[in-house]
């Protein structure tokens, strides 16, 4: 039975996360932030890669981001322990010998379309070839902006919400949500490591608050396209067309307006979870305007979901513990709380005795 | 043996409870309150009655107090389920068949007395007849005034707050208080459901900040007379009446002050409580000055009682578990603290196999 | 192995603490203190002896401290019970029998070198002669200067912070420490009930900070002596005198100088610790100006540590259990360690089967 967890214990450990945006780590600073449960060190070498590094040393515990930069090594603030950007200790004060065992843990770390990847599994298991891509991120075709929420509310809330769309209706009224969203049944289905959600509206509106930056005026063909990759990404196709101009059939005439977005999370702690979101535009590109007014939309909208997740984390979290009735709409995250739990399940196994690949049927 | 608890887990369930004042919830305002740790949104229906409902949808918990009202029915704030004044769902955005499971927990609510009484126990047992009266509420020849005090501290310790007087003398030295109350033994007896505790003082004085709108001057006859009943509720007759004119002997001489008192209790949590009370005179009614100094000191006489409450609170926290010794003027709460925990035992008990009856004896 | 806590829970008992500046207390304050985690009244009886009583009437747990002085007694704010200095009470309003176990605990408290000491163990094992002396701070020969903190960490993270000084070269780099203290090995030796510890360095260079008060320029012998005692007490010696004029070998010229420094740390609770500690210096004493100088440097060396070892506590908090490394400067304190444990093991063997006595070797 599907249960509602206000405390999330266990994270899916192989995968590759985001940590943060590749330009929140210069040449010359130090970045603590924690991820999993772990209070992680980052910074960049001289050759520009940059370094992750558990943030404890060692000896006695002290955070390593308070202490100082030498070369690409970083010193304890405590009591002066060296370590270099692998995570070996170089240099223990007042004792020759470096015991191999004085490190702390190093993480790989990569750069990808401008966010920095962290895999905090098993060494031998990271494969820089499963980082989940935004390739549009670095194309000159698309504008894009892009922001952060800190969530108080353990991930698998912000998945749930991000995987049905019903609740654009309600939550979003006034931001970009339409009538439309809650009375149309999305056709799920399962892709590589996730789900493809497709929604598609005939004949209908457009968004209220971006008729002044839309191409064209009058009743769209309007189509929403994800792609949600467990345990917590989100790439999203959404669009506007000229109704009955051929768009759910391929056809997409010169004033189609689409739009990319990318929806990432990485779960701080139990109960936290850190938000990285951008939102791009392929037309109007020129100016800022049309992504201006479509990201501020956006915003608030997530701004909205927000505050409806972490009203719901407080009610869940306060009386008798809560047990969920799903309905129609719940489809896809039903499924995505499954494929989650498979991937647990399978990182609690020992190697070679994995589970069989469970049959991913899409009835509940 | 008895103990003070200051994390009350197990409430008395079978028992109307107050939820606030009647004319807290108007014909068009939503009210969340927590009762018994329990999440709880109230309205009004259109025929003026009001509706109790679990706070949380049934879907995915979301608080339904942040959504909106559609007719006598609210409608989740998250997904738009909408559900009607008896907790049904009527509504499920998306789908059409709604099954029967789809609703929340709809509490039984009455108005008496300008209060809002709710019963969260077993619905079967809800009779509107075991409610606590105050009749006087809504009597003219009363004039009367109301606050409210929210407590951090279990609702147990209120109790023995307001089961025993003796405090007076040493909370209240400035307030409501006489030297006399701590030297005069209380006379207590058992009524149905709960005590009457009876303290009467001869040739005493009165409380100093009432002077100014006595009836007369002069010593004083005075009495004290409580009815508490369990687990959190007192009704409270006190007066004055010039000395030998016998106010004891039930004889009232049109110069007798008389008093009546409400104090109600709901838990909030097993470590909060929500704390109602009114105070009313029947003398001077015809403005508001008797009244309002009376009322002042009760009110300062009130926030003593809290500050002392939580500090005791505080302390009973910190350190060791606390063992306390009873002593004589605890007759009162020490058997109030029986009664509570015979009404939690019954109600532990499967039906058809309550336990005996017990003596309700007064000696400790 | 070793362990490093975020909570402790065990303390030892039988041992006197420092409970505050004796001054604290006058002829007519009532002081409220925590230590061990159990809430404490302290005041001066009529012939000036420090009065220290459980703060928890024995009746409802209030806190006596803020009741009412009468004479040498003790009014509790809530009922009126009364208390008088050995803790027996000898008041109950509305009753006339006073029964034996109507008490509080009441502990022995001794003033000594201008600090007041409070035995929180068995009380027949109370022996004032075992009192950690600081017998200058009453020696016109020096003049001294004090201050207190409060640390939101465990007791135990202070005495690992003061029985290794190679932390100063890191954390006080710019106020007592010098590049040399992180590579001089310390010479550590058991003394009753502690350790000695002591550093000497040859020819090295006075701390920046003081050299505007120092009596001589130049190159500098120097010394750091401590007597630490279980759990957390210091008694530290330092100084400096011109290199090469005999200091090492017990030949002080004039113009040393010498300094004295009490550090001592109480539990307040298993997460809390109050530190009281004074400095002293035996030159220049006909002004402040001297002693001002050093205590500025040695105050803001304090709070440099308040600082690491309260994030060193939210790091060891977070992630993971943390397992230490110790290193050839972590001599003395694993040793100190190993003392607390074994005082914490025979307060927790009944009396007469005490541990037969630990060789107390110096070697890991």
């Amino acid at each position: 039975m599907m249960q509602i967890e206000t405390h999330v214990d266990r994270f899916v450990r192989n995968c590759w996360y985001v940590a943060g945006w590749a330009d929140e780590i210069s040449a010359d600073n130090v970045l603590e932030r924690t991820l999993l449960g772990e209070s992680i060190v980052f910074y960049r070498a001289a050759d520009g890669r940059i370094v992750a590094l558990e943030n404890r040393c060692c000896h006695r515990g002290a955070p390593l981001h308070a202490g100082r930069r030498e070369g690409d090594s970083l010193r304890c603030p405590y009591h002066g322990m060296l370590f270099n950007a692998e995570g070996q200790c170089t240099e223990i004060p007042g004792q020759e010998m470096i015991p191999q065992r004085a490190c702390v843990r190093s993480y790989q770390v990569t750069e990808r379309d401008e966010l920095i990847w962290i895999w905090m599994g098993e060494p031998a298991k990271a494969d820089p070839g499963r980082i989940i891509r935004f390739e549009w991120h670095t194309d000159p075709a698309w504008r894009k902006k892009r922001s952060y929420l800190h969530y108080h509310a353990p991930y698998t809330l912000i998945v749930d919400n991000l995987l049905d769309f019903s609740h654009l209706t309600y939550v979003h009224s006034t931001t970009i949500g339409t009538p439309s969203t809650a009375s149309t049944r999305a056709q799920v289905e399962p892709i590589e490591g996730g789900l493809k959600i497709t929604r598609r509206y005939y004949n209908d509106r457009i968004q209220a608050n971006r008729s002044s930056i839309a191409t064209f005026q009058g009743p769209a063909d309007r189509w929403q396209i994800y792609e949600w990759f467990a345990p917590s990404f989100v790439r999203l196709y959404t669009g506007s067309a000229p109704a009955g101009t051929g768009a759910h059939e391929g056809r997409l005439v010169p004033e189609a307006m689409q739009y990319r977005h990318c929806s990432v999370q990485t779960p701080e702690t139990s109960t936290s979870t850190h938000y990285w979101f951008t939102h791009a535009a392929n037309f109007k590109t020129e100016t800022s305007e049309a992504i201006d007014v479509v990201f501020d939309g956006v915003s608030r909208a997530f701004k909205e979901d927000k505050d409806i997740i972490e009203v719901q984390q407080k009610a869940l979290q306060s009386g008798r513990p809560f047990q969920p009735m799903n309905i129609a709409h719940d489809q896809a995250l039903v499924l995505a709380r499954r494929l989650i739990q498979r991937l647990l399940d399978e990182e609690a196994q020992p190697d070679g005795q994995k589970p069989a690949p469970a049959a991913f049927e899409l009835a509940q």
